[in-house]
């Protein structure tokens, strides 16, 4: 195993817990986290020489954990991807094999406590903890996690969401504030918290860094922000940004600056991956919608006619392929047409970032970086913490906390 | 005619004045002119509120003339425009009709002294002035700008080069100073300067803003340069950013922000206008292939394969259309596909940008500025005066330019 | 006005009778038929060299007339289609304005006993006549095309459905026999047809030939063909082809004889005219997803993934662009992508294959055929009298009785 | 080894020889045979159930041997293919490794008499056999053959040409007979027979029926034609239609039945493997273009402005893409756009038919035909023996074959 550039010489030994740790974009990951060669530079930001004085954790220093609420290996995981999608060439697989065989064992069942029937269905029952309360929910969770930073000997333990997309979730009353949340955490009669903030709670309860790239709802509550402060740790979210959200943060502000009127912007996507089938049910959509939706008009200052459908379609699996029709006026009322596609391996543009997020949680918190992180705007189609959406501007917020850094 | 936003209470009178008066960008230019009204605000920059402080000169507040080495009036060339690239309504066109008849006498015969075959093909020689040295040449050029604004009683004037685009043209010794270089303008025997920059000459020698929206040499020498200080005036250039080149300076920083390495960017423009004929001639194309090329190394900061390929399809008329191809590599080697078509109509997407230029370098004449206009790199393909390529980049070049303006 | 090729000697007079007389087909109809010039050529059939031994009726022997619910004239709605989608040139428009008004004085009052709510909601009471059962609904349709026929003098008339698309409709035991159907016309009190099916009951029961250009019911109810027999006339049905639909029964063939597995077939279709309105609300848009579905199917010989989503986008007024993304397998399991978009002018594309399809069932009638004309496959989405959906298949029909004409 | 459909019972033992045999095309064609299981059916024209009744070589009854003029085994080529292009998955790769090395033993070194400077360079000369005249060529080839056939029993050997396209030839009188053609053999200055026409030659003469997959000259002058009939053996040819034409002859045809004008049609292509290298020598391509360009003129009866380009991108190895821009005239002058792209990879594209190739020309011989087999136009761009480019008609060519055999 080489050690790729801009790593800190003396590796530290640090964990990244993944909840959802038996899905495409984790399997991947994983993958890349045991062959750390040079194959893994590309996609992954903070490999780029402005990082290297941060001496982020080396990937060869991350040991691999998380919970699911399947059977399987990281192995199968990343097989399946190789066989339906075509990812992974065969030395990578079985150069790789060895280690994946290994952290597969620190995988633990997960809770799903208020999942909606997709996701319940979905799941193993073998692979699921039963638990009655939001209280021992979070018990469970953390029992796995101290487990995981105390047998692998870690120095530090980040916390990553990529299970399935929830449906949206309500905030209310209870949620504004800590004390009012802990009152409610023995509830059983009704959905208190959706399984993601169990899960967030859990992790920042015990003061680690917790990073959300899932549009479920996650740390995104006062009552969690609250918690975060308290016990000294950083969050960072939501919902990465990897494909069709990201051209439009990058390619909707050459419309502004030309002051060429978008009349309309069609987005249709198409996946066939597991992440898409539960994009399928209406409710978890729902969520991923209303992410990618509102970038346009916060960057045009404008709302045009706009359409963003998911369709899942089977034999693309993880090429998510998205058509964007932009319909736009010129000058004397002139229409004019720009469409583009794009043909993205969706847990290949994610499993970087991820990384990028897992080293910079962790780097923050070690400097003693508190709350939300709102500097890495750029990885997030809703980024907590800033309203910034343009990829570039988002960009200079990153390059400014860098130059901040050294 | 309605005054459109962001314009001066007391309209002053300006003349614009085309080289290549008599084509397609040009009649567009001139038709927005005549309408003056809400159909001209898309697509131009400066009709957007931060620019409102400025007073820019109203577009009602033009007088439209040039030269031309071609028989016709400007309506002709909008009728044909209409006719074979279904461009502006009936009513634009009836509404706009006399203004364009009167305007049309304003256009005078141009020059071609050392212009290369394809464009003497294309002139008629009673329409040319007969000059047989640059020095009588820029004499004849500075009459008629001279007459123009005597006659329309013009508080200022720019010129704008529209004129076809000329073959790449090699600076010498010579054209490193103004004292060289007026050494030489009676020479008959060989071309010291392109057609472009006899205009420039002409135009800057007079005091007069002069921007060159083509990739001809116009005033990119340093001869030139000097001359524009002396006579205190400024310029602008070079070649309109109005399609590809535009997409690319928007797009490329995505693939550069989240390291995903460009194996191969293949563009692929066809038109069928005249300046899609005059491109056709392998030595007028290569100016346009070299101003074109340069932007995605600068960007990427590595030099992917690329290709850009212009064809002359008759039947596209003024709708350059363009396909995009990009070729990207990311996590673990896998390679990714993103594709763009770009159906533009070219002239629309030029005239509104040939006014904004027009407006914004009268404007930082009368405040006194002298030399290259730097901030307006964001409106070319070769931004004289700075090496900055991306589109947001240059974007705050300009917002920072307004700041300092108020 | 000139006569393009084809056509008879000595002109009879005939008519052509449009259901939706003001809508956008119908405006392009008779446009081309007012200009009848070479500019008509272009696109319909039936002007191509092997049907001029047929002698069909000349484009200038048309009168035009029919019903709408909707106020108008016919130059109103060309207009419209200029303005908004940038059809017809200035001097079309000029040309053929007077034809446009003086027809326009034969467009009728229609009926909508049994329409749904979005068709209602759309007309003007003041157009619509007052009737209250199927049997007065069809009288009074019959005295509009009985005035028409003998007002104008005409020797035939044709009658063609080009109204809005109605909702799915399920025939019952009284549409198999037109005994029982007539038994029911004075049925108040539940819908017993669809508007459609009264105006081809009033058409066919005169004797005149009756075209379906939607995929309304028209005159595809066992009872109706029955009189269709009764009465010696002719018809023909249903759903002009002519974008999507058309495109698959080109290539899809492509893949069958290649056996290349196609793995899924999605469809993206957007357009903004009224009938993208129409199609906007979900009862009406089930038919046209019906009829596009089906042909997939009935060429590989297995129902592929496949997706056929029709979007109402303002911006696009006519101009119908659809994307298509055909993911197909070949040898040892590699999936393997084709991508095509298509942008066309709904109107433009459909208005020649009216005047085909006139012309061809007034020569058909005239030559004595009685029934369902099912050599006209090629011209429909869903064919009456055929299941050849192969756009190579079907031409061969057409071309089999073009030889059994001569 | 399971035994795909439409083979014979008893099966024989037949023999494919390839030159080029170390090709792309050719590793796939031979990994396809090593395989001989359900993944091989798609793309195969003859696994469809027609073909059952002429009991045709089972893929598991081949054997393969060839040519080639560089060093290398089927395994080391279709590992390149895997790691360039991702094709294949792990499973098959093991799975046919050992067939695969034991292939390998039967390729020989080849002959290049009077290739061009491309072919050369890229050849290694330990793997060209040293002959000085045409006749010494033909007879070392012929050795080659027969030791194939006698050393592994085979009861037929079919011989293929999958080498590197060559420039185009021009025959002359020599050419137009045998006896003529034969009296040239030992020329040795001056080049009188393409190297893909002395391999030909050798096949024919030995009795062996001969598929030209490329665009070379082959056995495609009427000298070899001679030949081929007193030989009582069969040819069919040229040019294997896999991609953009494939297309082209399913797609022209709808404009050319909806009297739709194609006013341009614009193909680029752009590939990375080493035949796009090849055809990057102006040369060589020009075969290319010509075999691609002749097929649009043939089925619309007029010859739209097109242009078919095609353009070597390394990083696109295998996947051929390709970008095709129809423009075309509708109603009243409408012009409308179709745009397409295709992502095939090349060689799976190709492979299957070499082995439909195989399977029928072997049929036909055993049946008794003789000479150019042209009821196999469809599967060639440039097809000997018939004028037919529509893929409908050509497929009603190959049918109307079938239903004679039976
Ligand atoms: N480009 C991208 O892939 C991308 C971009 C942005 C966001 N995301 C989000 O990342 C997430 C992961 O994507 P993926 O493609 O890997 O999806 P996936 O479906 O392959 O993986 C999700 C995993 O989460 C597990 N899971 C579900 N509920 C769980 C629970 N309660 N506890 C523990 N595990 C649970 C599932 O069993 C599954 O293994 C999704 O929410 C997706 O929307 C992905
Ligand atoms: N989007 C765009 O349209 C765009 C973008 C960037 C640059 N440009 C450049 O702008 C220029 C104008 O484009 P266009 O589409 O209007 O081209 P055009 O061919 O329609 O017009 C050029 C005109 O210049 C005239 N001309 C040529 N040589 C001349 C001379 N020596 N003196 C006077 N007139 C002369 C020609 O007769 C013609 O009327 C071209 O150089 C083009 O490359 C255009
Ligand atoms: N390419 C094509 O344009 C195409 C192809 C296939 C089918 N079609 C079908 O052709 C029809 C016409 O298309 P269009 O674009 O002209 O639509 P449109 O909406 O512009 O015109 C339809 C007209 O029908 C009128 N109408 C509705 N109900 C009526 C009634 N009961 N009696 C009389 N008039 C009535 C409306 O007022 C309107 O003027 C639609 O059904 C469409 O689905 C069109
Ligand atoms: N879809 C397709 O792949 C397709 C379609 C039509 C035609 N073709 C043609 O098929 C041929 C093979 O394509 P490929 O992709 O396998 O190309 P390739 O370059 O991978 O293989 C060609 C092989 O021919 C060998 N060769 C060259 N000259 C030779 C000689 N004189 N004797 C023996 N071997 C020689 C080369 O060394 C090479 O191994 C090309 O001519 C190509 O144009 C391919
Ligand atoms: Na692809
Ligand atoms: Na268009």
């Amino acid at each position: 195993m080489t050690t790729p550039a801009n790593t800190a010489p003396n590796p530290r030994r640090v964990g990244i817990w993944i909840i959802g740790a038996l899905g495409s974009v984790s399997g991947t990951v994983a993958l890349g986290l045991a062959l750390a060669d040079a194959s893994t530079q590309s996609g992954m930001v903070t490999a780029m020489p402005p990082f290297a004085p941060l001496q982020l954790d080396s990937l060869s220093s991350f040991t691999v954990g998380g919970h699911d609420i399947r059977p399987g290996t990281l192995f199968d995981s990343v097989l399946l991807l190789h066989e339906r999608s075509r990812l992974f060439t065969y030395q990578q697989l079985s150069q790789s094999q060895p280690t994946l065989e290994q952290w597969s064992a620190n995988i633990r069942p997960g809770v799903i406590l208020a999942a909606n029937p997709t996701i319940v269905n979905m799941s193993d029952s073998r692979r699921v903890q039963a638990v009655a309360t939001p209280r021992q929910a979070i018990a469970a969770i953390q029992a796995d996690l101290q487990a995981f930073q105390r047998d692998q000997q870690l120095d530090q333990v980040v916390v990553v969401n990529l299970a399935s997309t929830e449906p949206p979730f309500e905030a209310g009353d209870m949620h504004q504030s800590l004390e009012l949340l802990q009152a409610q955490l023995d509830t059983t009669d009704r959905v208190i918290l959706p399984t993601s903030s169990l899960y967030a709670y859990a992790a920042i309860d015990l003061g680690m860094p917790y990073v959300n790239f899932t549009p479920s709802t996650g740390s995104s509550l006062p009552a969690l922000e609250e918690l975060t402060r308290l016990r000294k740790t950083v969050v960072a979210g939501k919902d990465g940004k990897t494909g069709e959200t990201l051209l439009k943060t990058a390619l909707a502000p050459m419309f502004a600056q030309r002051n060429l009127q978008v009349l309309s912007w069609v987005g249709y996507n198409i996946l066939g991956n597991r992440d898409g089938q539960v994009l399928h049910d209406p409710a978890n959509k729902a969520s991923k919608v209303k992410t990618k939706d509102a970038v346009l008009a916060s960057i045009l200052g404008y709302r045009p006619q706009s359409q963003v459908a998911i369709e899942y379609i089977e034999s693309l699996d993880d090429w998510k392929t998205a058509w964007d029709h932009i319909h736009f006026e010129g000058f004397l009322g002139t229409k004019m047409v720009m469409q583009l596609t794009w043909q993205g391996a969706d847990s290949i543009l994610a499993a970087p970032l991820v990384l990028d997020l897992a080293r910079l949680t962790l780097f923050a918190q070690r400097r003693g970086e508190v709350g939300i992180l709102s500097h890495l705007a750029c990885f997030f189609k809703s980024p907590m913490g800033s309203n910034v959406h343009e990829l570039a501007r988002q960009w200079q917020l990153l390059e400014a906390y860098l130059a901040s850094c050294v």
